[in-house]
Parts: C-alpha cells; sequence; structure tokens
C-alpha cells in the first residue's frame, strides 16, 4: 500500500452481481470519480468455489485485471462471512445456535460458529486458495478478512461447537474447579461444579445465570473470534507479503474484544452508517434529537467511532464502508441531506482515517438490500451521493497527527459486566457516550484508548465506566495520574477481574487513590429525580464520603442521598458518581479549563475537530447557523 | 340454491354443543326469526367419526332433518379444520411447524400443515363420507370447505411436510437450479444452491432471507392450500350436484393468494367481526378513531372486505359469519352500539351481499369462545342483536347490481413483496385501505379486482401498491388505459416477478407509460415530514423526474427531494409517489370529478352505497347528523 | 419455638459465603441488634452434599453452634432450590419444560419439574439427611422448605416429568374420558380425547388452548407442589418434632394454589420487598403513584399480602424476608427512604406478623445478586438498613389479634380463570385490590380468606373477583349471609367448577340470592368510558336486571348498557358489575357505615391498622401530614 499524503476515497463493488459487459465501464467511472481502491468479492465463496474443490477464477481474476488497469487498487476480502450451501448440508455442524437454543439456519449470511474446527479448516482453506492466486498480484493493495464480525447478534453461538470447546478453554484459564468455583462464586446458588463437561454456555436458564459466568463466556467467545481471523490473517501474511490486513468492524458492536481481534491485524477500519445508526443502534438518543439529526446522523455517535477505531490500534483508520444514500436495514432510512456525503466524509478525515470507502458503486438489484441505495442507482444513473463524491474530489484533506489530549478511557469486558447488571441505570455506551459528548461540545479532541494503553501523551484521562479494575490495572493508572488530570465515572471499580464485587466495597483496595468510600448506590425510575451541585440526576446516582485530603466537588440534594458526596476530587482525580450531563459538563469544563485545554462551549450542532494542523468546523444543523463570526449554511463544513 | 330476490338472513349453529331436546325448539325459533339457512357442523370431526373409520352420523341426520323440516337451508361444512385427537396421534406428523421451528400442538383448532400427503388423505376420506351421506339431502343448500384458511398464522407451515414438498415445488417452477439462483439473485451472499434439497424454508436466518426467496415460500404455502381444498371440491362436486361450495375467508387474512384458492369455488363468503376487527387488524387506525368507533367498526374497513370479497369472484359473496354482539378474541370487547346489526347487515347487502349469516345462535358455554356473544344468551333468552334481527326481517333489501365505476386493483404478491420489505413505510393493507376510504369518503362505489381482470367496466382505476408488474401485466394495462384514468400509488411497478428490483430501476421498462422516472425513495419517522402540493407527507416519499409530455402535479417542499415532483400525470396515467393523505384525496377529488363520477365529499362517518338502484346512507357516528337535509339518528341507515 | 409476647426481629445469612473467621464476629453483632433467630443454608446443597452421598456436615455444624451459642434460634432451609450440577447432569431428566417446549437449563435456581419422581427421591434423601443431623439441635427453632415456590415463573413445567404425570391426575379425577370430554367442553373444537395418553399440557397450541384444558393443568400443577412438599414436611415431622416447618411464599404469587400448599404447615411466611414489588408486580398501579411510592412502596399492595398471609391459615405469620436496602432485581432499584425499614417492619407487625426476617445481613460480594443490599454493606459497614432496626429494637410491638370485622374473599382457581380470559377487563388482582384499597382508604382493618372458610367472626365479607361459584359453594355462602353484608363483584359466578359458563347463564342457579340476571357484560378500551351512578367506569361492565325484591344501586348512563343495573342490593347482598372505583368506593363506605363499621375516609398515604388493642397510624407520604391533630413526619409512624 502507498502511503498517501491525502485522504483517499475508495467504493465497494460487487462485480459478481452485475453483467461482464459493464465492469470496464464501470471501473473507469470510479478513476474518474476520484477514487483510488476498489474492495471486491466480500461474498463471493460460491462463485469463487462453486462446489467443493472445484475453483472458478477467470471471472474474478478479470474483475482484478480490469480494476488495476483502470488504475485502481484493489482490497480483496476472504468470503467466510458467507459459506456456501453446499459447505452447510455437508457440514450442518457449522451452524451457530441462539441464545433460545435454536440452530440458526442457511440462507442468509453470518450463518456459522467461530469455534467449529470444521468451518476454519475451510476458512483455512479458502483463504489459502485466493491468497495463493491474488496474494501478489501487482494490483492487490490489501485484504479485508470476512464481514464485520458479530453482526446480527453473531459474536456468540449458544450451542454446538462453542459449547463443545467452551469447558477445555475454562479448564485452561482456571487449571482447577475449584478455582472456577471461587472465581464465579459458584457457592451463591448450589451452581458448583464437580465436572468440566457439566458446564454449558449461560442460555436458557431459570432466571438470570451467573454473571462471572457470563463475563467469561463473552471472554471465551470473543478468543473464538481472535484465534478464527488469526488462522486466515497467518495465511494472508505467508502468501501476500507487502500487502495491509484488516477487517471492517461494526457501529458500537459489543459482542466481542475489538482490541485483541485488531491485534493480528495493520490497521482497522469500521462501517459507517450514519442514519441507520442513529435509529438502530442510538437506544439512548431521545425521539426529539433522532427526528432533528433523522438525516445526517448525530455527530458524536459517529465521532466516537472514529475516535474509538483511530484508538484502537493508536493509528490511522478507513472507513470500510461510508453510506452514500439511504439504508435499508433501519426502522426508517430517510434520505440523507444535501452534503451529509460531503460531512461524513471530512469528519472521518478529521478524526484520523486515511480512507473513505463509500457503500456501494450500484444500488444492489437483488436480494436483501435491493432497498439500499449506492452511487449509482439501479438503472446506472449517478445517484446524489455520486456528485458529493465528485465535488469531494477536489479538496486536498492532507493527512497528518490528530493532536488529541484527552483520552477517554474505553475496554469491552466493562461493558459486558455492565450491560449484563445494568440494575436499572444507563447502559455502557450510553454512559461512556454522555461524557464523549460533553468533551466534543466543548470543542475538545479525543481519543478513545484501552485503560492498559500509554497515556503519556494526555492531559486529561477520562474513564466514564471503568468498572473492572484490577489491582494491577489500579497500579497502572496512579502512576499516570502524577503527571495528568483523571476523571472517572460511576460504578468505577466495583468489580474483580472475574466479575465479583470487592470484598471490602467499591473502589477496592483504592479508597485513598479516589479519596472516597461508597456509600450507597441506587437507580432511579424516570420521573424520580434528585439533583447534585444543583444540576439533575437521573438514572443512576451513587452516593460517597470523602476521605482525608479530598474535596467534595458536589453534594446530593434530596433523597436518601441527601448531603452524601456526588462527586469528590482528590489531587487531580475526580470521580463523579451522578448520572447527571450538567454536572459531567460543568465538571470537565473546570477541569479542562484549569489544565489549558482551552474549553470552548460550542453552539448545539457545531463541532470543531483537528488534524494535521488545521481545523474543521462542521455545521450538523439542518439550518444556516452563525459561529465566530462565520455564516456556515445548513449541514456543512469549512477548513480553516 | 335458490335464486333470492332479496337479502338472505341465516345463523351458524353448532347443535352438538347443546342437549338434543333443544333442536327443533331452536329451529322453530329460527325460522320465525326469518332466517332462511343454519350453517352447522363446522369443527364437528370427532362426533362424526369418534374414531377412525367409526363414523356415527344418527346426530346429523337428526339436526339436519330438524332444520329441514323447519323449513330451514342446510349449509354443512367439511370439519377439516380441527382434526381430532386420534388422528394427531397417530400421525403427528400432520403438525404444522411455525417460524420459530416449533411444532404447533394439538389442543385448539387448525394444527395442520396442508402438504401433508397424509393428511390430505384423510381430508378427501371424511369429506367423501359426509358428502355420500347428506350430499343430496333435500334439505342441504351448500357447502363450507374448512374454516378459515390461514387463520392464527396458519397459511405458512416452516417444517414437516411443507419443508419437504418445498424443494419439488421449485423444481417443477424453474427447472434448473442455476434459473433459480438467477431468479432470486442468490450470488448476492453466496446463498446459491446446487442441489433442490439444500432449499428449506426461509425461517430461523440469520438475519433477514432472501425476499424472493420468502415470496416463492408464499406462492408455494398459498399453492398447498390451493391443492387442498380442490381435492375437498372435486368430491363435492361429484357427490352433491347443484349445491355451491364456498369457503368463509378471513378479514385481511394475507397468508395466501385468495384469487386462486377460490377460484374451485361458486362464490366466496367471509367473516366480518367489525369491532373486533378494528382492535385486532386495525394496525393503521390511531388510537382515537379506534375508540371513536369502538362499538361499529370503522365502515371503510368493513366495506373494503366486502368489495375485495365482491370482487374476488366479481359476483355476490355471502357474510358467513356476521358478529351480533361482544366478541372474545381482540384486546378490547365492547358491546355492539344499538343499531350497529342493522348497520352491518344493511351494508353487507349495499356492497353486495346476497346472504348475511350471524355467528352464532346461542353464545357458547364452554370452551375457548365462551365469552362470545351469540343471538341468545347463555341463558337462551334473546340477546340484543336478535331483537335487531327481528326488525331486519321486515326490510326488503332487494338484490342486484353494484354500480361501481371506480376499480381498486390489489394482488396478494405485491402485498407479500411490500410487506416483507416495508423499508419503515406504510404496510400494504395501509397504503391500499387510505386509497380506498379517499374514494369511500368522496361516495364513490369501489371494486377490487385483480390486476390481471378485466376492467371494461370502469371509468377509473386505482392502483395503489402494484408493485408487483411484470411486462405482460403492463402490456394490458396499457390497452386497459386506453379507455380509462388511471392512479397509481408508492412503489409502483418496483419488482421483477421474482422479487428482484427492475435492472433498469422502479418502473422498468414502463417509464413512457407513467411519464416519469424515480429519482429516489426515502421513508420518514414520526416526527420528520415533508410537504407535496401543500399537503402533509409521512413515512414515504418518491420523487420523480417527469419525462416529455407529462405534467407534474405536486412537487415536494422541504427535505432532500425539494422540488422533484410528488405525483405526475401522463395523459389519463396519474403516479402519487407521496403517502399523503391530503394529497390523495385531492388527486381522486380532481380526477373523478373530471371524469363525471360526480364525487361528493361526505361528512366524517358518512358513507353513501348503491345496489339495485337504491341508495343507502348510513351514519356511523354515535351522534346525530343532519345530511343533505336528512336527519340521520346515530348509528342508523336509510334507504333512498 | 418460643412463644413470643412481641414481635421477633431476625435475618437471613449465608456463612458459607464468607470466610470462617467471620461467623462468631456476625453472631455477636446479630445478637447486639435485638435480633432472635437468623436462617441459614437456603441454597447451601453443593456444599452440604459436594457430590452425591458425600457430605459434609462440618461446615454447618459450626454455623449452627456459633449461632445457638450467641444466643440465637436457627432456622434451618432444605436447599431443594438449588439441585447442584452433579445431579442435573446424572438426571436431566429433573429439568423443567417452559412454555415454548424449551428445557430450562442448570445455572441459576428453581431447575427442577414438581413432577419428576427423581428429583423427589433426591428431595427426600437430601431433606432426610439434614433432618437427622439437626432435628433435634437444641438451637434449631424451625424449618422452612425449598425457597419461593413457583419463582421465575417455575410452579408449571410444560413438559418432562409433569407432561407425562398430567394423564393419570386426570384419570384419577375423571375416571372416564366422557367425563372428562364433557367437563371441558371438549366437543367444541373436536378436541374429545380418546385415550389418556393424547393428552399433553396445553401450551404450543395453534390458538388460545380449551380454559378448563388450562383450569386442570394449573390444579395438577399445583397439586405437584402440595406432593412435593409435603414429602419433606413428613420426614421433618419424624426426625425434627417440636420445630416449626414453614415456607417463604412470593409476592402475588399465582402459579398454585397457597391454600392446599401451606395445608401442611405450621403457619406460612412471606417475603415482603415493597420497592421491588411495586416495579416488578405492580402492573395495575399507575406511572405517576409508581413514582410518589419509589423508596417506600405502596402501602396496601404490602398490606394486601399481609392480610393474604394471616388469613391463609388464619393464624399469625412470619415475614421472612423483607427488604432493607435496595434490591437487585427489579427495572429500577431505588434507595429505600430514611424510615421505610422502620414503616414496613410495624406494619408487618400491626397486620399479624410475629416476626420480621431481613434478608440479608451482609450484602452478596458474588453472583447474580451482587447489587442487591444487606444490613451490612460489601465491606461489611452497617448499611442504612442497619440503624433503623437499631431503633426499632427499642420499641415494644406486643404481639395480639388483628380485629378485623370485614374478609375479602380470595381463591387461586377464580384468579386462573379470570387472569386466562380476561377479555379486556382488570386482571384478577387488580380488581381485587382495588376493593382491598377501597376499604383500608376507609381505615378499615380486612382479613383474606378462602371463600370456603368460617365466616362467623365478619360483618362484611367482600368477594371482589368469584368467578368459580358452584352449588356447594354457593348454599355454604348463603348460609353465611344470614348474619353478614355481602359485596360481590364483577363476573361473579360465571363459572362451573369446570371452567364452562353456567348453561343458565352468569350466576348460574343463583339469580334470587343475588337478585339479578346478567343482561351483557363488555370490555372497554381505554379512553372508551360509560358511567355509573355518576361514577367514571373503566374497562369493564356487566349490566344488570334486578329481580322482585331487589333494589338497583346504580344505573349505568351512555353506551348500550344505559339504563340496564350497574349495581343491585338484594337484602343484605350487594353486587357490583362496574369497574369503577368511585362506585365501589361509595357503596363500601355506605354499607360499613350501616354495618356500624365506623368507616373514615383517610387523606392520601395514610393508613390505619390494628393489632391487640393498639392502633398502628402510618404516614406514607413523602411529605409531612397533619391527621387529627397529629403532626406526621414523612414515612412515619406512631402508635396509638
Ligand atoms: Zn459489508
Ligand atoms: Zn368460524
Ligand atoms: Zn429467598
Amino acid at each position: 500500500m502507498t502511503s498517501p499524503s491525502s485522504l483517499h476515497l475508495a467504493v465497494c463493488d460487487y462485480p459478481e452481481h452485475v453483467p461482464r459487459d459493464r465492469w470496464e465501464a464501470y471501473a473507469r467511472q470510479q478513476k474518474e470519480l476520484g477514487l483510488s481502491f476498489v474492495r471486491i468479492a466480500e461474498f463471493a465463496w460460491s462463485r469463487m468455489e462453486p462446489r467443493e474443490g472445484q475453483f472458478e477464477w477467470s471471472w474474478l481474476d478479470d474483475a482484478v485485471n480490469v480494476l488495476h488497469e483502470a488504475g485502481l487498487g484493489v482490497v480483496l476480502c476472504t468470503p467466510t462471512a458467507t459459506p456456501p450451501a453446499w459447505l452447510i448440508r455437508q457440514h450442518p455442524e457449522i451452524l451457530p445456535y441462539d441464545e433460545f437454543g435454536r440452530v440458526r439456519a442457511f440462507g442468509s449470511r453470518r450463518h456459522y460458529d467461530f469455534a467449529s474446527p470444521v468451518y476454519r479448516a475451510h476458512s483455512r482453506r479458502i483463504t489459502r486458495a485466493l491468497a495463493e492466486r491474488y496474494g501478489q498480484h501487482p494490483g492487490l493493495v490489501g485484504w479485508q478478512t470476512d464481514n464485520e464480525f458479530g453482526c446480527h447478534g453473531t459474536a456468540r453461538s449458544f450451542g454446538g461447537a462453542s459449547a463443545a470447546a467452551f469447558p477445555a478453554w475454562l479448564e485452561k484459564k482456571y487449571g482447577t474447579l475449584d478455582a472456577l468455583n471461587e472465581a464465579w462464586g459458584n457457592v451463591f446458588w448450589s451452581m458448583e461444579y464437580t465436572a468440566w463437561e457439566q458446564i454449558g454456555p449461560p442460555n436458557l436458564t431459570v432466571t438470570e445465570a451467573n454473571p462471572s459466568h457470563v463475563l467469561d463466556y463473552a471472554r471465551f467467545c470473543s478468543d473464538m473470534i481472535v484465534e478464527f481471523q488469526e488462522q486466515q490473517v497467518a495465511i494472508l501474511r505467508e502468501l501476500s507479503p507487502g500487502r495491509f490486513v484488516t477487517h471492517n468492524f461494526m457501529i458500537f458492536e459489543s459482542g466481542f474484544d475489538h482490541y485483541r481481534v485488531s491485534a493480528c491485524l495493520d490497521f482497522p477500519t469500521w462501517d459507517n452508517y450514519p442514519t441507520g445508526m442513529l435509529e438502530h443502534f442510538g437506544k439512548w438518543v431521545g425521539e426529539d434529537l433522532k427526528t432533528y439529526y433523522a438525516r445526517t446522523g448525530h455527530p458524536d455517535a459517529i465521532a466516537f467511532n472514529h475516535d474509538l477505531y483511530r484508538g484502537l490500534m493508536r493509528r490511522p483508520f478507513w472507513v470500510m464502508e461510508q453510506q452514500c444514500g439511504q439504508v435499508n436495514w433501519a426502522p426508517y432510512n430517510p434520505l440523507p441531506a444535501d452534503g451529509a456525503v460531503s460531512l461524513w466524509t471530512t469528519q472521518a478525515w478529521a478524526h484520523g482515517a486515511d480512507c473513505v470507502s463509500y457503500f456501494r458503486w450500484r444500488a444492489a438489484t437483488m436480494a436483501q438490500e435491493v432497498l439500499h441505495s449506492g452511487l449509482l442507482r439501479h438503472d446506472e444513473t449517478p445517484d446524489r451521493g455520486f456528485f458529493e463524491v465528485e465535488r469531494l474530489k477536489r479538496e486536498d484533506l492532507v493527512l497528518g497527527d490528530v493532536p488529541a489530549k484527552v483520552a477517554l478511557l474505553h475496554d469491552y469486558e466493562s461493558l459486558w459486566v455492565l450491560d449484563q447488571q445494568p440494575h436499572g441505570g444507563p447502559a455502557y455506551w450510553e454512559q461512556t457516550s454522555s461524557y464523549y459528548t460533553a468533551l466534543r461540545s466543548l470543542g475538545i479532541d479525543v481519543e478513545i484508548v484501552h485503560p492498559d494503553a500509554h497515556l503519556s501523551r494526555f492531559a486529561l484521562v477520562v474513564a466514564p465506566s471503568l468498572t473492572m479494575i484490577s489491582d494491577a490495572r489500579l497500579e497502572k493508572l496512579r502512576g499516570d495520574a502524577a503527571g495528568r488530570a483523571f476523571v472517572f465515572g460511576p460504578r468505577t471499580a466495583f468489580r474483580t477481574a472475574s466479575g465479583r464485587a470487592h470484598e471490602n466495597g467499591q473502589f477496592g483496595n483504592f479508597k485513598t487513590f479516589f479519596g472516597a468510600r461508597v456509600l450507597n448506590f441506587e437507580s432511579l425510575r424516570p420521573g424520580l429525580t434528585i439533583k447534585a451541585g444543583g444540576h439533575e440526576v437521573t438514572t443512576w446516582a451513587e452516593g460517597y464520603e470523602p476521605l482525608e485530603g479530598a474535596e467534595v466537588l458536589a453534594h446530593y440534594e434530596g433523597g436518601p442521598l441527601e448531603g452524601a458526596a456526588a462527586a469528590v476530587r482528590h489531587g487531580q482525580v475526580v470521580t463523579i458518581g451522578a448520572n447527571s450531563t450538567g454536572l459531567v459538563w460543568e465538571t470537565l469544563y473546570r477541569l479542562a479549563g484549569e489544565l489549558g485545554l482551552n474549553p470552548t462551549p460550542l453552539p448545539p450542532g457545531i463541532r470543531v475537530s483537528r488534524r494535521g494542523g488545521r481545523t474543521l468546523v462542521q455545521n450538523w444543523n439542518p439550518e444556516r447557523v452563525t459561529f465566530e463570526g462565520r455564516e456556515l449554511g445548513p449541514v456543512s463544513w469549512t477548513l480553516v
């Protein structure tokens, strides 16, 4: 892959979906549009290998060559998201099970269990065949493994191959059943095991399963994905040197540990569908805001994913699939606003993307996505997004560093534990996003990183939902805290590594670090609110007692927590126990000011991002806004 | 059957539910009430054949004779909606599967798979035995096959006999797997099949199944019903000449193609439960209207079904089951208003019914329907409906032609395709009903017919949801358009016969016919609205570009479709792309006026219908209304 | 057990959850807090018998001895709510089936089928082993069988052992299939059986199952619980003479007949979680009231359960588990108000509790309930509830009689029948509670008793939902009516013992007793209301025709029931057919006044209860209230 100096544009295309006589014209048109790369062959296993061992490469040879000859770089995909019918009928044991114990059938995609030894063998086989043929093709720039791991709730299978592999994974981890029983607290309801093979997936239990059981099943399933992908990547590394290997991750996907799954890649990519995201994933966004942002998506929800994938491997990323018209899979699928494609593309650039690849070239005339748009309409005429891309190719969006001074800590284990027992409080993404939105509304650039990452470049570290803090992690954070400020959120340091509560209560052995002990936590029904430092508190409240040397930033008013601390500060460590947009915003505003981060309250819908020495100002409002003396049209951006 | 000259009244009765000593008295009372026919033996298999091959006819002999001797005509039913316990336990393979893969158990009704060869043999056997015994009884006027095909989601079984029969049906249709794979677009996600037996029902897939797969499964299941019923009808024709054969269809039932299923009948009947219909089926009716019409049902929802069943075979129909008091199966089951039974009966007459048969004689004192009313109460005293029927028998509702000049085109394949991928837009029945309601609110009589029907008698043809238009169908419609005006709705001509999109986009090869090409379609979340010609647009919007010679009737205002055409007119062909009550109403009003159809805006709740030279004016409001100088009491009617 | 003269306090503890070195300190602290008893070993089977036949008693010996030596009485539990893993893997046939036909898996609790002969044998085995070892221990005061029968929907299993045992239970009950078919009305949809083994559980039917089938399955499952528990109790009686045997029943649990299940016990206990109850069970409580009472629970919902369990065996009861901080299992889990633990404890006393046992000593640091509070926090510091208990130990709450003069009739068979076919009307608990709340808001003490109980001590008997009235029951009630007034509610006497409707309609043979016949019943959708005696009627309305000698207390106004009687009085028997809070309140107020019961309308949130000659006045409002010249602080009580 070349080292580009400005943002690349690309497209996802499916030559097998259209007659052969279209290919040259499409390639020419793609090149003229200013695109650099084309991703192909994503789901094409049944065309590569129509019957077991009978490979048909000629069409794909053609497709790769046509693109290469047009001057386009090719990204190839391993087609393992869609095992063909002949394979499934021969080996139905590949199929995954849903949480209700039902086999998930052939007939769409992702119908496989990551733990299946049979499927892994076939996955390696098709990957090797593909890599042998195209691995050193001069037009090939890189590889995408599979497609959107975890999509449609497929990160976990609750039976079959996964159920069979789980006990051995546990035995390897714990060594003895005594250790496992103690780690999970199985004495609680006589859930103690006396043989490894007694342990199944944590589904279909009479009432909720042990959260420690659930947590280890999540880790196990995540590890199965790691192994599955690593087997493909090893083959690609061997047979296709010099090409990048990536995977296209999903918006807010929570089913596996992305840090571990991405470890074997060159860089991550993700699939950005802003309007579908808002309707489908934005469960914490109110109906009014959903309507307001229906045609652009919510700026912070999108930016959050950008900053998440830039922070995942701490390097630039790609948007592998970028919505460029209406989607088909959300409850409602409005047309994007005029300018939205441009807004999304420049936003991606500003948050660290090196390439934005539109999905898809031509709208599909068949099957599940027939109502999804592309750059071309069904009738091959250029659609609205096409013209926006055409204008974009004239912009020079130079690559460079995103100068974030604020880190937001995120890990999937805290997510799993918190969402398994929300206790009526906000879900993990909601709680985490609320801190992110506060920072972004202050004009602050953020990088989302793992809690165990190096934090030396940051002046402020925000950890909204870090419920899993082991002794080792805390020691590391304690070191980081020497040089920078920290803000923690509710439910911090409640759990041990196996998902139990600390024997000495929340904050465990780290009360002196936080400068407080926890008195009580509670969840509030809609309509039942209290106050903290004058701000409204909804859904969740933790009351603290400050320890010596700690300062109370806000007290609770009203309710049984009256008078208890809602936020405490101990040196440079701030902990906020209340779910309160106002308190979070005010605390971050003051602290960022104190740290010289120049927080700047932005008008609603205005967002500012920096990259490579330039500043992108975007207006996400459907109306004209004047900002710092500048007139910004509806759904528009400017570089300053 | 006699050729009646005025509306017949009838009743559904279950002699096996009451002691033998009641039968003569009931028959006498039924005759005195002015009833002509009694439908019996609907679910009585376990009494006809208590054990396999051991028939018990004496009770049914009695029942038929008692009615005949009282001067009542008898309608007998094949009892196949309720296979008895001994048959199911002997052949559990008769049982159907639900979409979640579970066997649907014995213990209520409709527990059979239409494709089961075993069940078909038993169905023929009991039909033959029944027809042999009663086929030529002088009291017998006709037959009802089974009961309410498709009720309780039984049109489709997702396993067992249906799953086994599906591949052969496909092979017969497509000949080769290549043809099937191409028709379904199976290349899309490597869904291509290499053996017929690889193909299963389209359920339990990881994400949505291929809509073409779903479409063919719907056709297959519909065909199984056609075959199942045809086998019964052939036997009845052979053994019971001169008697009619019908089936009692369900309100808004969507699981099979009624045109094909009714083809072997003499005329159709349907089961009319206005209050239950509103609560249970009226998903598109707002809560306020549901409350307003809670005691009568919505006039247009009922009339729609009348016009649907009159148009089904283009001949008069029966209401085989007419609600005459509160029902038991809706979420709420209020008492009908005073006058409602009379309103429903006269409405049925005006829309082409030759007979209205009340359900049921006496309220059941047992089992699932113990909370359902009848003409008699549980205690055998006449209930409220009884007295309304008594007054009705004095009316002379002369039969005759319904002089509809407007056809509404409807087909089940468009319904299946549209509802499988609604994309956030209105469901098929909602979209179709909105055009129907507009016409009825203009005082216009409508006939609902198949798109391939002869349209010569109509001045205006409205096709609200005709998404399936093949080249052949369009050619036929083009011919029809020579002599009459057409109005098409959103999503017209989007799909090919196998459910793909046309390769050249919406309208396929027929852009010159419609005078437009489609620019974009989108769906709008609640709260996100745009305008078209000054009218509010909700849920769905298609933007058009007019071709030469076409006139734009309305432009979009607001949103990305700003300035695009929302409705175009090309000669006598109008196409409306916006889901807009106001725009539809205005367009139909103007066009009907232009065509001399004398559209007359009616006050809310007032409806006008014509039959045999007379005009029925009905007030469905719970309040008195003055209309054209006439005082109409609440829930009342008058013939003019 | 000693015969206490004032309220005992107790606690639930789980020594196996904490290190051995804590036990003495905990016991000392419990004694100092004023507790009398400690319940232990509830779920400890895997610690008592880690492998089949290998018992480990030493830890439990210690635990019992430590408590005994500290002067605390011990309540032991049979641990059968949690069969251990080794037992389930050896005998998976123990597992129950849910209503969707799925096996409910190991991994939480209550994973057994009450009808399983294998499990019953193991249940007897562990009970015997436990009773042999501790049955005569001087520290042992009593036994709790299992835990919360029916919790998590486990009263009924729909397959496996229960399915296998059902036919024999039916054969024993009915003798012949003819009798069963007649009792159930199986002729209705040819559901007649010709062999016992054809009859399965009433689940997975195509549409609703026969309600008589459902009713007998409920009875059968309830009988399985009776048998299961009786086998344990017989062993405890044999091996542990002089100790009480009880079971801890659940809030509003409906899955079995508590009268039959409690018959073999000494007294009942129940588990009182006021805030969780309001969120989870209070389906009929509006959102506003839920928010208002979020931190105390609804006073009448709690009191209802107290009066239910006092009336169950007509003797004092225990609260075996009393919430003393936030719970973890409701959608929202707020902190209780300051004073709530005290309010709950005194309320329990006033309604007849002899002991209140808090759940639990220390908050669990593991597994499913890690977010549930205890008297101690996770970190072993005293939590908010601890301090309330400390103050309570100084109160002298002398035991004595609850002088209720009003009985409320309740039976589980009416509950099952009514909730199986609600017909849009209120659910059983809602309807029943509305009468209870009316009485409590008039300051009247109530005892909830079985309809066949002796009623001689009562001046007024209220039967809000007695739909099951056999001839024998009515004769008995007729005798009772000689000496006292009766108030019946809607749907009274509609059903026969097998769940059919009476052949002569509602009220069956008892029209002269009620002084009315039923004209019609109907259900009203939200927004559709009528009036009765000037009061609003929602959801349900029955219209009556008074017979000679009866007085109409209220007529309907509006709707088809206009002019019909909504409430009639025949001598001392009043029947109210309308679901109308106002009409019920007014009728009870007048009648109670006439009967000299001194009804006193109380302000909202104020409740008055009497026991042993003293009167408890409670303020459940979160605000200060002046009542009868007395200032009552928020969430407070006083004894007068
Ligand atoms: Zn993709
Ligand atoms: Zn019927
Ligand atoms: Zn318990």
